[in-house]
């Protein structure tokens, strides 16, 4: 059993826990809580660690992996990210897509078959870690194929922003991009339509057909999408708002979009 | 110039930030920043604080209310709730709505002239803070008409939740109840129709028709809606999910129905 906080081992975790550079470094990250390990792919699982009272109170769930390193109760306090720790943690491997694996899995027009129409989501510059993990969750229940982030959004490996994707992370392609515009304007050679979520758009989001692939391009929570990511969508679509709103939180707003996508594409 | 931490007033304050049980008692609240403070409705100020370098930078720029008390740095990084202080906060008085008073601004049945149809909100134990300020900005935006809340919600004056309102918690009107079932029993008798959003709702939420007075129900984060909250709606609706995502945060939920009224309502 780890019994001392200079564990190696515990090093490496509190590390991994607080620098996405270390995270990047070793292509690993953190999940904690039974309800999100299980739903890691066991190829991805690197080492499980959990204390012996959680192991005993779970003793007959299915927990993936065969081999727990064991932690006392201090220790795993100390490696934890939340307050009131469950008592399991894993490593994780990370996942790589590129642009090309996200757009395979789909096309641009009404597909047949296997193929299903895009539906990627393109996010500039999002800042709050759990905007991030509330959209990859929002977003596989409303059936998006995909999502690019530019370089500098917030890491999707944060542990608050696993914490909010409540799985989807495990199962949502994405790719960070360096060069946001260039990714945008290839999704539209793939008769991608590119739809630009912005204040100043100038037709309603419900007015556009989204049965064919779309892409919506959603910007960051203070300064809404760079004028130079915003200049490659093919419209600006605006969500209308009553009263003195001035603006959705991000992760909203790309809700609203998402879905009705999914709600014109199971209605027709 | 307030130059102690020990003075009464500032004592004051800090009660407030930390104590929902003190904002009740003193009927009023913290509002920091000065986006935020520009939106206080002139008759709710109670008292502004302010640091010299705050009132200097932005000597050109309205801010409501006469009387500044002028704060040291150091004790006003010590009031604020913020990492990185602006330098205004204000003490601003409760609003105060009965749910009478919330259903006279609307009708059920489709109105004419200033009747709008009712369009509310009706929160079951929501717990998180920044989710149930993101919920009441949303709400504001997408036309919502009123907020019901059950006691056990998070209190709508918390600093956090302040934050994530973004000004609409001074619009939007809204009420604490202790018995949620009698309110929503009580919807039900303005001919409004009370629709409960539920994993296991039997018909799909594009499926109905919000043109009338509409309530929403709302459950908590984790739990999603008590039993005997659902058990007087009307009906029950889903959102349909793709993936394994098993269901959606709630402010996420809340939006994707409240703009399914505003998209209903604009476009017929």
């Amino acid at each position: 059993m780890i019994t001392s906080t200079s564990n190696p081992r515990m090093k490496e975790i509190i590390q991994l826990r607080k620098k996405s550079r270390m995270r990047t470094k070793t292509g690993t990250f953190l999940v904690e809580g039974l309800r999100m390990i299980r739903e890691i792919p066991k190829e991805r699982l690197v080492q499980l660690y959990a204390t012996e009272e959680f192991l005993k109170k779970h003793r007959k769930e299915p927990i993936p992996g065969t081999e727990v390193m064991l932690v006392s109760p201090e220790v795993f306090a100390y490696i934890s990210d939340t307050k009131t720790p469950q008592g399991v943690l894993a490593v994780v491997r990370q996942s790589m897509f590129t642009q090309e694996e996200i757009l395979e899995k789909c096309s641009g027009k009404s597909g047949t078959g296997t193929d299903r129409p895009a539906h990627l989501l393109v996010l500039d510059n999002i800042q709050d870690p759990g905007n991030l993990g509330t959209i990859f969750r929002t977003a596989e229940a409303a059936g998006v194929t995909g999502i690019l982030l530019s370089r500098d959004c917030a890491d999707i490996y944060n542990p608050k922003t696993i914490r909010s994707t409540m799985g989807a992370i495990f199962r949502m392609p994405f790719v960070y991009t360096d060069d946001l515009p260039g990714a945008v304007n290839s999704l539209k050679k793939h008769d991608i339509r590119v739809f630009a979520a912005h204040l100043e758009g100038e037709r309603a989001y419900d007015e556009e057909d989204y049965r064919q692939g779309s892409a919506f391009l959603i910007g960051n929570e203070g300064s809404g999408l760079r004028q130079e990511v915003a200049a490659c969508a093919d419209v600006l679509v605006r969500i209308p708002m009553e009263g003195m709103a001035e603006s959705l939180n991000a992760a909203v707003a790309a809700a609203v979009l998402m879905f009705e996508v999914s709600r014109q594409r199971k209605r027709y």
